[in-house]
Formats: structure tokens, C-alpha cells, sequence
């Protein structure tokens, strides 16, 4: 049978016990796995066997919370994705992996690599590392200033995007009984010179199953919408209303034509923190258990981190001080938007504020019984605020288990998410065509 | 049954379609596997079942060869090694990662990562990439002189080390009645401050099994002698004689002591490549065919890149041209004095240098039957020239199972070969101590 109806694309964000803050204290969640790969298996195999697209880990470069409480810490994501490649046949395998801090070259290469160990299911999350405590740990490279690391972005993407082309798909020939190994007519160097970087190439592997990994981008700034009109292919976003919602995805969407891109080659996905329950009320009842497992002064840590200003003087059941204002933010500067926004909207105090984030961080987050949950995902992705979404389950392995085997279900009988998987690359399941080479027409270097 | 003789590691060195460089055009090889992993994992399959100590896979940051006639291309090693202990539960996993051209936090994390990842089985062979190709891929970073490469690996190792030792084994205390996660008086800044890195740390991934990864170093050279002495716990060297590698061996296991080393804390491992007929006469005719299949350009140019001089314009069968000088070679300074080394003790033509050369790039060639080979590396291995060897196949898979299948054998039914693992970790099969974490007699710093 074929699906006429348009597809949602899920993607699944796995993150250490879950997305909860207090995921870690939470009944059945394993938080002492945060090191062993068969935990990680085991969550993309739920996920793979729901017909996920793709699954994601997020990164960061420096412990950057409150140890004693609690921190992002874990496998490093091309180890871990590799590991996973290994034992997965279908699901996309998405990686966080900065800009700023590495090396076009080597970036190029692991995910060129990652790409033909998974056969073509490699998916890149560019990020620029906002964070003086990532900076602290690089400190021999400059620390860059917002805009300048989307400058950054910009010309590290040019290049790598050239090294994954400095081999054309044919290049290999592999004539053994005349013994030629390459056509060097197909092999390029691709002598960058740019601002920032210095690359000779080629790349030192072969042009890989997708071309190039899918680009992904999280950043919802001025600068990341712009960076993401002209490279990505899918965008995690944090969305708190259908409005902003809407408004978010006409603006980003109507960017594209600019760059000769068609509205469909760029997925948007909103984040969303299901909490699910049999009935509204026992959903409701285990966000209040969640959130009571909070820890205040790890909260406050990380919503000063978020507003870059100390809260820790100021009364819990109060208003937040003055703001230092967004054109003083350094880091994710669409992110203090969001939480100065729900902030304002909803008229919190500290200690509510950081309730309403803890489940997500700035995602949404719903409490309801999978129909409601169905509802809400069908309604913002019907009514034009979504494309599928960046599932971020509360606390694992259950919440990704009951998001497989109750929401899952109900968006397959809707006929909005696939039964099957029918491409066997990231970039099938995403409906992205796999990108030209751009050298093609032009002639080669001889080596 | 306790085994009470010394006992050989053996670590086997992976290479493509094999090493022998016409391996590509030999029956029987797989070149156009060179990007599957499902390729690297049957092999790594095949070397477990045998018992060997440890894989290990060379790489570089470049296309350095002539790419008609066959080029070092492939996967990358992380990534490579994390698919391959998904697979695999005992042997050691050993990647090439240079120190010239990445940032320490890199590569402590991947390794660390890796090292959890396989629990207990990450080795890294330490490299300092001296080639010109390599220094064109990272332009926007200094192209060092080979004695200032080695002082930049000095201080990346102080760094690598430090953040390896950042987290106390018992720093996670995961208390989720009380609410907390981790010590933060077990958890460390490094405050690295030096002639090349800043790096402030903690690492954000807590202590791996084996505390550090193994530590390889390849170079032979004075600097590389030095640097193997203060840091190497095995070291893969080109020896073509046995005097030469008694000579080797008792200099390098000499200079421990000056470190508080003891000579068993550093394992030597010759590089032997192994063509393995029924007869004398059989294994022979198979090095001879290989040798045909070589392609003169190819091996030219290799041999020009080693010796840093342009080759092409003189006749085959005549004699080398005057060369550099070792003090003028900034790359393999040990590999230059083994070829020259073997050229003047031979009296070869440039033809005969290079068919010498074809089989292991200045390692060790023995053709002959199982028995004879045996009894080569018992030689070696008793006469003090070796701790065991590093097994270069010249052709794969057939070499690495004619390896496994009538060389190991002889080994283990002369007692100097493991029969089965006795050990978890890659240390435990090469006897090599964990290290013990630097800072834990000295206070933390609070986060």
C-alpha cells in the first residue's frame, strides 16, 4: 500500500538518563550506564524497531553544570554513533560536533567514515560552542564572539563540504589486472584558502554512501537561521506555543529561495518532552514527581547559565533581577530569548521558571495520555509548524519504550508516520536527495 | 594449566587489502572492501579467535602515494576501532592519532570514550606526522620541524594524561535518595598552562577501565627513542636483522630507568611480515609473484618520499643518487636510516631496494613455512630482540588466517603463546600495569 498522506520525520534525542533533570533519581532509569554502550544499543534498537529516522545525541565540549547535582557528561559522540552503527540496520545516527573547536579536515574524515560504516546514515548537528567552559579547555584557539563563530561555521562548512566532494563517486576503479587502483582525474585537490582555513586535500576516503552526512542545525538565533537557510537539512528547534511555532517555520522556510533551495529540503523539528500517562491526570501526577526530584541549586545553575546572570542570591519564590539583554549573550541567544518569553508570558517565579524548564530545557513538554499527545504532535504538524519532531523522552528507558509502543501506534493509524522503513539511507528517510558533487563539471587536478 | 615461560604478544597490523604493496592486485584480496566494516570486523574476528594480544590500524592525514597505482586511504580509526569492539569481546583495539595535528581534549575524550566503549581494550599509537601532504590538509596550523613535533607530543601527552586523570575512579557516587551525583572533590581542573596548550578541564567523560590507553609510539628515531622511553609501553619498530634489533631493544628497554621505568613496562614489537608457503620453496614463489605485481612508479615514489629525494629520472637498475643526509630528513628519520642502511649492506639496485621494500616498507620479510618462521620469531624473541612481534600480513585475509591457523599453533605448542585469554583488558594481555591517577594525594579543586 502507498502512503499518500504527507510523513512526519521523528527523530529520538537520547541523553544520558533522559531529558528530565531529575531523569537521574527517577524510578528505573539507569544513570549508571552513562558509560557502557550496551545501554545505548539498547535504546537504539527500541527506536529503530518503532521506524525511527534517525537518533541523536547532543555534545558538549567541557562539564558545564553543577557535578555535584548532576552534569552532561558521557561517551563522545563518533565513538558512540560508530559503536552504534554496529548493531543497527535502518536508524539514522545523528552527532553534535562543533565548528569552533576542530579541524575541517578531521571532521570531514569521521564523517565521511562514520558515513560508510553505517552505510549512509550519518547525520552532522553543526554547533558553534557558545561556552566560556568549552573555551577554557581549547585554550590555545581563539574564544570567538557569537557572530564570528557563525563566520566560522560558514567557511568550515565550505571546506568540508569540498573535501567530501574531492573524490567523485567513480573514482575508485580498482582495475587489478592492469593496476590502476584510482583515476587521478577524479581525484581533486581543492586548495582552500580562506580566512580562516588552510586546506589542501583531498579527503584520504572515499566519496561515502550519502555524499554528505545530513546537516543539521540547532541554533534559532538571527545568525543560526541565516547559517541554517543555506546548509541545513533538518533544524532542532525549542518551540513553547503553535504560534511561535508557526512563525519560526514560515520565517526559516521563506529564507531558502534566497539560496535556490525548495521550502521541502529543509526539516523542521520541534522538540517535545512527552510525559505520558493512562489518564491526563496520572501524566500530570509524575511531571509534579519529576519535578519534585529536582535539585534547586542545580536548576538555578542552570538557568543563570542560560539568562548569564548569578541568580544565586536572589529569593526562589521571586521575580528574576534585570536581565543583562540578548545582544550581551554570547551563548545560545535564542534560547534566553524562549525563557525571557515564557518568563513574561506566563508570569513566573524562579522556582516555576525552573520547573517549567526541567523537563526540557526550553522544549515543550507535554503531560497527557498518548491520544492527547497524538493530538498535539498532528495539530502543529498539520497546521504548519513542523515537520515531524526532535522526540525527547523524560526519562529512560521507559519514556522512549512508552513513546514507541503508545504514540508511535497512533500516529501510524492517523497515517502520518511510516510502518515501514522504505530507504535504507538517512537522507531517504528524510526524502533529501543526495547532494551533487560539485566538481563534477569542472576539470581535475592530476596527482 | 599456569604457563610459566615469558610469554609473546602479538599485535596484528591491519592494512587494507594487506601490506605487501601489490596486495590489492593479489588473488584472493578484497580491495574493494576497503571502506566496509563488515571486512575490518571478519578480520578482527579472525585475529580474536587467535588470540592475538591487539589489532592495530595504521593512518595518516593525507593521500600521500600515487593514487593510480594504490593509495593509504580508508576509514578513520576512531570510528573504525568503536564498530569494531561492538563485535568483538577481547582484543585489544590500538588507532593511530597524531599529536601535531589535534587538540589534546579530542583526543583524551575519544580515547577514554573508545576505552569504555571496548571496557578495557584502547591503544593509541602515538604519531607526530611529519609529512608535507599532511602539514597541506592543516595549513592554519604551524608545520613543525620534526625535533619541535616531539616537543609538542611531550606536552600533549602531560595534558592527555592529566585529564585522563581528571575524574577518581570512585568520583561518580550516583546517590539518587540523596540527591547526588558525583564528588566534586574527586572531580579536577587540570589548569594546563604551557608553551603550546591551555586546557583547563576536568575531562567530561569520568575514568575509563583501563585508565589510560595503551601507549604505542612507532618512531625509532633519537627524539622518538626519548620520547618511547618516558611514555611507551609498546613500541612497533622496523628491524631487519637480528643483531640490529638486539641492538635496538637493549638501548631503549636501557633508558627506561633514567624515567623510574622498569624494562617490563615497555614492550617491543618488530614489525614481521610473514609469506607462508608449504615448502621453502612455495612461499618464495609467492613473495616472488607479489614482487611482480608490484608497479615501478609506485614503489618510486614511496621509496622518494622516504628518502626525500626525486627518484624518476634515474635508471631502475643503476644505483641511488647521492642522498640528503639524515639531518636534513624531517619526517621518518628512522625509516631513511634503515633504507639506507639496507642499501649499502645489500649492495642493491634502485629495482632490488624496492622489491625489498614492497612486503613491509623496511619491516621484515621471512618467506618460508610455518616451522621456519616459528623459528625466526623464537629466535628473536629468546635471543633478547623482541617482547613479541607486530604481525603484517602481506596479503588478507588469507595471510592473516595462514597466520592464525599454522604460525600461532606452533607458537603455543612451543609455549610461548597464549591459548586463551586470561585477562579483560588490553593491559592485562600485554602484563602492563593501570596507572595510578596522579592527583589523588593532592586536594581537588571545587566546582
Amino acid at each position: 500500500m502507498t502512503q499518500s498522506l504527507r510523513q512526519m520525520n521523528l527523530n529520538v534525542f537520547i541523553l544520558n538518563a533522559g531529558h528530565h533533570e531529575a531523569a537521574w533519581r527517577y524510578k528505573g532509569t539507569e544513570p549508571h550506564q552513562m558509560t557502557d554502550i550496551r545501554y545505548f544499543q539498547k535504546l537504539a534498537k527500541i527506536a529503530e524497531d518503532a521506524k525511527f529516522d534517525s537518533l541523536f545525541l547532543a555534545d558538549g565540549l567541557a562539564i558545564n553544570n553543577h557535578i555535584r547535582y548532576g552534569s552532561f557528561i558521557g561517551l563522545e559522540p563518533f565513538t558512540l554513533l560508530s559503536a552504534l552503527a554496529a548493531v543497527t540496520q535502518h536508524i539514522g545516527l545523528i552527532g553534535t560536533v562543533s565548528t569552533t573547536y576542530n579541524e575541517p579536515f578531521h571532521v570531514a574524515r569521521k564523517f565521511a567514515s562514520l558515513d560508510h560504516i553505517s552505510r549512509g546514515r550519518a547525520g552532522w548537528n553543526i554547533v558553534t560552542s557558545g561556552s566560556e567552559a568549552e573555551a577554557g579547555n581549547f585554550g590555545s584557539v581563539p574564544h570567538l564572539e557569537h557572530s564570528q563563530r557563525y563566520v566560522r561555521a560558514k567557511e568550515f562548512l565550505e571546506v568540508t563540504t569540498r573535501l567530501w566532494d574531492s573524490w567523485e563517486d567513480e573514482a575508485i576503479v580498482m582495475d587489478r589486472r592492469a593496476g590502476q587502483f584510482a583515476d587521478p582525474s577524479k581525484v581533486r585537490e581543492i586548495h582552500h584558502e580562506g580566512d580562516v582555513f588552510s586546506v589542501r586535500g583531498p579527503l584520504n576516503v572515499p566519496r561515502s554512501p550519502q555524499g554528505y552526512p545530513v546537516l543539521v542545525q540547532a541554533g534559532s538565533s538571527e545568525d543560526g537561521k541565516a547559517f541554517a537557510a543555506r546548509y541545513a537539512e533538518a533544524i532542532f528547534t525549542a518551540q513553547q506555543t503553535l504560534e511561535e511555532a508557526k512563525r519560526f517555520y514560515t520565517d526559516v522556510k521563506s529564507r531558502l529561495s534566497s539560496y535556490g533551495r525548495h521550502p521541502d529540503e529543509l526539516k523542521i523539528l520541534p522538540g517535545i518532552c512527552a510525559i505520558i500517562g493512562d489518564t491526563d491526570a496520572e501524566a500530570k501526577e509524575k511531571e509534579q514527581e519529576l519535578n519534585e526530584l529536582t535539585i534547586p541549586e542545580y536548576g538555578l545553575k542552570q538557568l543563570s547559565n542560560m539568562l548569564q546572570v548569578d541568580l544565586s542570591s536572589f529569593p526562589l519564590d521571586g521575580p528574576l533581577p534585570e536581565l543583562p539583554g540578548i545582544e550581551r549573550i554570547n551563548g545560545n541567544k535564542s534560547r534566553y530569548q524562549l525563557v525571557t518569553d515564557l518568563y513574561t508570558r506566563e508570569q513566573l517565579t524562579i522556582r516555576e521558571l525552573i520547573h517549567r524548564l526541567a523537563g526540557g530545557r526550553g522544549h515543550r513538554v507535554i503531560a497527557g495520555t498518548p491520544a492527547h499527545i497524538a493530538d498535539e504532535l498532528e495539530a502543529w504538524f498539520t497546521q504548519g509548524a513542523s515537520d515531524g519532531f526532535n522526540v525527547m523522552p523524560p526519562y529512560l528507558p521507559e519514556g522512549l519504550e512508552r513513546f514507541a509502543q503508545q504514540i508511535v501506534p497512533e500516529l501510524q493509524r492517523r497515517g502520518l508516520f511510516r510502518r515501514e522503513y522504505t530507504g535504507a539511507t538517512l537522507r531517504e528517510h528524510f526524502n533529501l536527495s543526495r547532494p551533487a558533487n560539485q566538481f563534477v563539471s569542472t576539470p581535475a587536478v592530476q596527482h
